[in-house]
């Protein structure tokens, strides 16, 4: 079955669940839901109304009902929480693996945390307090304590009894971590080598050091890092002293990678953070995550008409001006968009750091020189059409200049909010557009002046 | 050692080897390397001369330099077999995996190509040629025909066998696949679940079903969406007839997610494919990225000028209006490329789907109606002052249409292109502004000719 079938097959599988809940068919829903993939089955629950999810929710053996908790939304997990008794939760929260209570914990708003905080059992609650410590978007709120450590001085086949027993509890065993007495990390082996060692090896020649291990207290970032560039299935987290805390797996890694590109994204486009997708957010979210930045440029954009009314005297004197400066200012702006998006995602995969700043500025004055030259060049013979061959001059060669300051300015602002320890991302489509605008008006207006041998402002 | 650390650590690492390097200190180096993760090796590459880093590759076990090879960007692979010799490129081709061999044969130059297939053993070629027969982007490029398969009448002794002698030979082998005699697959088993299972088990009694496997043929997005909504270590691909031809692994899939992510980034800010990324980019490789649609924009803001033209007599009679058209015009587009954003976004994680398109319109018009008002509010003070109480109603009034209109646009058109079956990251940030350009100004001075009561264009 391709991706594309399944898609549908989706489809034809939610009005069949949506039938059997109508039609109350209760051992007819159990025997169809246990031949789908949890994943499937959670993908389902938004589409269901919530008198349907409940009954369908409660269906589920227990194990399997955390699973799907686990890859719910956190809107939907919210009002799943709502609709279920205090006995359900506090089975519910049991069986969440403690990585996926700690996400559940910090979405739910401050009260519902409280009431399940007191459903936890006292070393549950001991371990999410510990694990809620962490900063928001920090390495220790994705960790999870539940790993498989041996010794090295064990055998083999010591480390598989471990390894058996570990794996029956459900944690995850494609890499054993080895550590000392005190619990400090020594490095890392793949389950695969066990395997392959004879029974009565030490555990001890078997180790490869582990290529990295990060402190709770990092960004989530740093996980994706370091997963991404070393090939992990898992990395270690440590405490100050090297002692192993917790793991952090590379399936919770690629949901925080595209968490983290769509937020980029977003930030481009100058909307705020929105938690749980465009989807399911309220209008009054959406409202709120876009407004501050649209208010923000509206003044920056009054800026653009005081460039304007200085240079009245230039535009009443050549109204045909007033034409070619949407088509300059723009081009700055797209130009200096293009540029800073550029950078911001060089900076934010890692590729452009502090020290090639030199290089690329070198490189993106002769680019954009090309560009304005190639824009120039494409405008000219309509300009000078439309107002003669001295606003012609005037208006091609504004353009270069200002593809020239507009690319170098996008260019740069990522960077130095690099520098000032600010996310390059707010260097975003609009404000880079926005300044290239103020900066192209004056500009323009001011070369427009000088040819057009018109009185100054 | 944080990750923050790691990097300090890189830096001098990165003087240390250059140093030994300059020096010819040959037993040192090696000495040096053998410490090094391959990772780490292969990203301190790009910082070394063309004549360092020669020398340095030839000091690597063979084993070793080829997957240092395969964490190579493209530009340095294809540098580095140039100065290769045949013997010495007919090696490390042989020593690398299918998946990373037709990864490097689809990036380089078609006469490098050429070379590089004449070096290969036939049963290499054979390989190379069949996996380069499927189509661009596809997964049948990032995929590997070295995996694990048993059949399900063995039992798990003899099962365990098979997985020993893979991952000696260095196939992944945390997911084993069972396959009938026809080598169709059946199913998948985790290798933990061969080792909590006695030994004289039929492996037929371990087999879950394969949650999802794909065609050959597919978007290689269809193996990100697989592989992270399912949360495998792999995924398998398999012919019309089900028979298993290769897997996909997580770590080629969080690359591909990331390299998407890079795409669709670029591609909001009309910059084209950038192979290999912007450090390495000639400058000649970004000027024809970004060129083609700066150019294509100028014409559509051409547009805005001839909007502005029509209305000449308008502006004429009350050039004050010149000075909020700036405002006005960028306040539509900045809407519109918040929406436009926010759904390429949701379009490309497959969080928002055709059939959700009646519900966000009706979302988004209450929210940018709600964006207008509060913006023509900020500007209402503004527009008063400058230019009496009808030009700021008429200024106020332009912008909450302008606000909707650019918003509905900028939400409609990765809909529309994704319909189309186009790619909605073409609904730009820079091209849905310089339509609600032109929209806007044309709302602009057709509501002022009304409300000024002006002579009609």
């Amino acid at each position: 079955m391709t991706a594309a079938e399944t898609r549908d097959a989706r489809l034809a599988e939610l009005a069949e669940l949506a039938e059997l809940v109508e039609g109350r068919d209760w051992p007819g829903l159990r025997a169809r839901l246990a031949r789908l993939p949890v994943q499937d089955v959670a993908a389902l629950m938004p589409d269901l109304t919530r008198e349907q999810r409940v009954p369908l929710f409660r269906l589920l053996p227990r194990r399997r009902s955390a699973e799907v908790f686990s890859y719910l939304g956190p809107e939907q997990q919210d009002e799943l929480i709502a609709d279920l008794t205090n006995e359900e939760t506090r089975r519910l929260l049991g069986h969440l693996p403690p990585d996926d209570r700690t996400a559940l914990l910090q979405e739910l708003p401050a009260e519902v945390t409280r009431r399940l905080l007191g459903l936890l059992s006292p070393a549950a609650l001991r371990q999410a307090r510990e694990l809620l410590g962490y900063p928001p978007e920090s390495v220790g709120r994705l960790m999870t304590p539940d790993y498989i450590a041996v010794q090295p001085q064990w055998t083999v086949a010591r480390a598989l009894k471990a390894i058996r027993a570990g794996a029956r509890r459900g944690e995850p065993a494609n890499v054993i971590y080895v550590v000392d007495a005190q619990g400090r990390l020594l490095g890392a082996v793949d389950l695969r080598r066990f395997i392959l060692a004879s029974p009565h090896t030490a555990v001890r020649r078997l180790v490869g050091g582990s290529p990295v291990q990060l402190s709770a207290f990092e960004d989530r970032e740093a996980a994706v890092r370091a997963i991404q560039h070393y090939d992990l299935a898992a990395v270690p987290v440590v405490d100050s002293e090297g002692v192993l805390l917790g793991i952090v797996t590379v399936d919770d890694v690629m949901d925080v990678a595209e968490a983290e590109a769509t937020e980029d994204f977003h930030k481009m486009g100058t909307v705020g953070a929105l938690k749980g997708g465009v989807r399911e957010a309220s209008p009054w979210l959406l409202y709120r995550s876009r407004v501050s930045w649209l208010v923000l440029l509206v003044f920056a954009n009054l800026l653009t008409g005081l460039g304007i009314a200085y240079y009245e005297a230039t535009i009443e004197a050549v109204i045909a001006l007033v034409f070619f400066m949407p088509l300059i200012v723009a081009s700055g702006g797209n130009a200096g968009a293009q540029a800073s998006t550029l950078m911001v995602r060089a900076i934010a995969t890692g590729e452009a750091r502090p020290q090639d700043l030199a290089h690329l500025l070198a490189k993106e004055t002769a680019v954009s020189a090309a560009l304005g030259v190639t824009m120039g060049l494409a405008i000219w013979g309509v300009g000078a059409i439309q107002g003669g061959t001295e606003i012609g001059i005037a208006v091609a060669l504004s353009m270069v200049c200002v593809v020239v300051v507009g690319s170098l300015f996008g260019m740069v602002l990522p960077f130095l909010l690099h520098r000032l320890r600010l996310d390059p991302a707010a260097a975003s489509a609009p404000l880079v557009t926005s300044i290239a605008d103020i900066l192209g008006v004056l500009i323009y207006l001011a070369i427009a002046t000088a040819i057009l041998d018109l009185p100054p402002a």
